[in-house]
């Protein structure tokens, strides 16, 4: 459907100008003032437009444990969550459901979901979260979760002799299971992309890694990982390899430029160099690093070497939210009290072009998204800026990248669709989705007790040294 | 007007209860299942009822600046407020309003309005500021900013000999206006208690303390600073006194039980110890102190030698919201990054603790304020929890901090006066509020500079070794 958005603001280099934005055939067409309208007419008075932010890493069906999980470091945490996660594919379809919509009203119009696949219903899961975001219309990248080593594989051993129980499907099948998924829904021109996702050198062997660059060179996939997200890691790294994470997964090929790295926390110089030179992505999840303790990702030294950096709210039980604009407020500001030379400093414009164009090149699509531009697809939001959060008038991009914005997504087009009208999703039926999540749960009563954070506790402790 | 809540989630000591809330004569007359409703009847049901929290530090009128302000340390920040801080009484009044509506849809039933002071029209400026607050019904302790050094004074000299103008007003003139101030505003009874309040060792003089103590002593009123915000002002204090901010305020007496302390960034284990001898309280103001870069404030470190800790929004400018709640949040899990033992972690529970007891402590209302007990004012929030933001259902406390709730706040009362249902305000047209809000300013055009940053920028930069 062709439109016309008439006079709305929209950013110049280092100014706002208004001007009239026509999109035919799902891509920006012209961008003018005084344009003839063609098609819908689209009023922009008192709006802003920028294009669609990523949520680059985050874990949809988490929703189900948001505002419950102890406070944990991530390898604890992870016992927590797994001992209380029991899904189903509805659950699945309805938390991806959740996190296209939170998604979307702060900005985004792009996620990656790193996807927990259900154990015997992994195709079965990839198509419930796939079913919910082509619903939804949000363009989505659906990276299946991987790994084939135990939970317990994922802590250093300090040296203490480990018994690790053997993981419950092989590494080929595995490999199987993501190449089925990309024959049945990589269909990157109708929104859905799928990507190989080992979770992290923590639990995946050289072999996984192996398999999935191979996945990647044969279908042309983006690849997504976490990396060094705790000290922890860092320890086991040096355990595993004799070498930094990042040393050995260039040795074995696996970064370049269409990989997206979450979190990488506790890097070192010479890796900061490597992910240069690979030209990486760094995934960087703030309210995750801080709510799990992981530590202030050095993200100033990344944009100083040049590293691409995009954001993502992780998943929703180590956040406990889906707001992209909390996560780039955050993930600017917190970086200021790491660098006392203010020049060096995130600005709002940048932080929206780490948000949009950064989100972009990680995933291999920079020549179609990420900015306002003739040609380019329009995956466009249109924010009110008439809303108390965003008044009074001083600078669009500072009030929504520094306030506390909420209910200022007035629009929102993916591929040229409108999905978002009058700030509501007009795609799927929200009240109903708010009713099945409230049906599909119950407020916690007492305290609860994982025994897996019960056998492993001590030994954590005793590493980490605490 | 008495009102009964009935079947209203509350918390217990570790789990929740369904009970009823009575409400007589503005406080909280009784809390059980199966009341006899006495007066209005209030339907609590999926409704969570939680003590009202305190926005213990902000500056009202820096609303006018919020999201323009240049990523800057707080000296130049400062310099560049000044230039582009043009106030007047209209203003004063409607920023108080949206400072007032802001806090409280996200929880706030109290705040702290460190409140700039118009040249020549100071007590002006309080009525317009109390004005807003009791049009508004919000519960204000209102301190009027003030100092008798000029802006330079601030920065460390560096040994490098400094010349500061004088101040325009006298120390004497300051201290009588104070003492107007609350002859004609101070009323707890009615909700407005006026506050001494000396902006801070950095421009204010030993005479302007000495003669806040004294006025303090004499009408029983609270005290309220910023304190050692930044490494300059720890810089400057050593230049000033050979000690100490801390030690100093403390030799001087005015550190005690209701005094407020804004920031504590900065402090040495010492003064550590000294601000728990003289329970003074710190209100914690975690965004601001990372947009400004000034650091993350050793919380953890307060909390474990017993030292009262509440929240602050901090002014407009350097937030740039008056979300309490995304205060509370930010306030609570940055300190995850400082401390790897997660068992000093703030929880959910204890982050609402400070930012309701931990307030009314500060403010010396404890016997009055800050929890759910019989015989305490209703200064009483209720959120819907069947919002999308706090869905699926699993520890409403901890959906409400560890999330990014918006739109939940349902009713509040102050004083056991309604004045937010349905999640509207009530005593005030905020759709008006917002027109003129918009009205008022402008949409930024290009960059603009700051004529005292640029004059004072060279110095701070050698002072600080950048």
């Amino acid at each position: 459907m062709d439109f016309t958005i008439k006079n709305v603001l929209i950013p110049t280099v280092d100014s706002y100008t208004t001007a009239d934005v026509r999109v035919e055939k799902g891509a920006i067409a012209a961008i003018a003032p005084g344009l003839d309208a063609i098609g819908i007419q689209i009023n922009g008075q008192n709006k802003l437009l920028l294009p669609g932010f990523f949520n680059a890493h985050t874990h949809s069906s988490e929703m189900w444990q948001r505002g419950i999980m102890s406070m944990l470091p991530l390898e604890l945490w992870l016992a927590e969550l797994y001992d209380f996660a029991a899904l189903d594919l509805e659950k699945v379809y309805l938390s991806a459901l959740a996190t296209a919509v939170e998604t979307l009203l702060s900005g985004g119009t792009s996620l990656v979901d790193h996807l927990v696949l259900i154990p015997a219903q992994e195709l079965e899961t990839i198509a419930a979260a796939v079913r919910a975001y082509k619903e939804v219309g949000i363009r989505a990248f659906v990276a299946p979760l991987i790994q084939d080593e135990s939970l317990t594989a994922g802590i250093p051993s300090g040296g203490i002799k480990q018994n690790h129980e053997p993981y419950f499907r092989s590494t080929q099948a595995t490999l199987a299971l993501v190449e089925e998924a990309v024959k049945q829904f990589h269909r990157p021109d109708e929104g859905i992309s799928i990507l190989v996702a080992p979770t992290g050198i923590q639990l995946c062997s050289d072999a996984l890694f192996e398999g999935c660059i191979e996945l990647s060179q044969k279908y042309n996939l983006c690849r997504h990982s976490h990396l060094l997200e705790t000290k922890a890691q860092q320890k086991l790294a040096q355990e595993k390899y004799g070498c930094t994470a990042v040393t050995h997964l260039q040795r074995l090929g696996y970064l370049d430029a269409r990989t997206t790295l979450a979190h990488c926390v506790h890097l070192r110089d010479s890796d900061i160099t490597i992910l240069s030179e690979t030209q990486s992505t760094v995934v960087h999840n703030p309210l995750s690093n801080l709510r799990l303790g992981s530590g202030i990702a050095p993200i100033l030294k990344y944009r100083r070497a040049g590293i691409n950096v995009t954001f993502g709210c992780d998943g929703a039980s180590s956040n406990d939210s889906q707001d992209l604009l909390e996560a780039i407020k955050i993930g600017s500001i917190l970086h200021n009290v790491t660098e006392l030379d203010y020049r060096y400093w995130i600005t709002p414009r940048q932080a929206v072009e780490m948000a949009s164009t950064g989100g972009a090149k990680g995933l291999n699509v920079a020549d179609r998204l990420g900015s306002l531009e003739i040609g380019k697809k329009a995956d466009l939001v249109m924010y009110d800026l008439t809303n108390l959060s965003l008044l009074p008038r001083t600078d669009p991009i500072g009030l929504l990248v520094l306030g506390r914005p909420h209910n200022v997504v007035d629009s929102i087009w993916v591929n040229g669709k409108q999905i978002v009208a009058d700030g509501k999703v007009t795609t799927i039926d929200v009240n109903n989705l708010r009713q099945e999540l409230f049906n599909r749960s119950q407020w916690q009563e007492g305290q609860r007790f994982s025994p897996t954070v019960g056998e492993i506790e001590f030994h954590y402790r005793c590493v980490m040294g605490l």
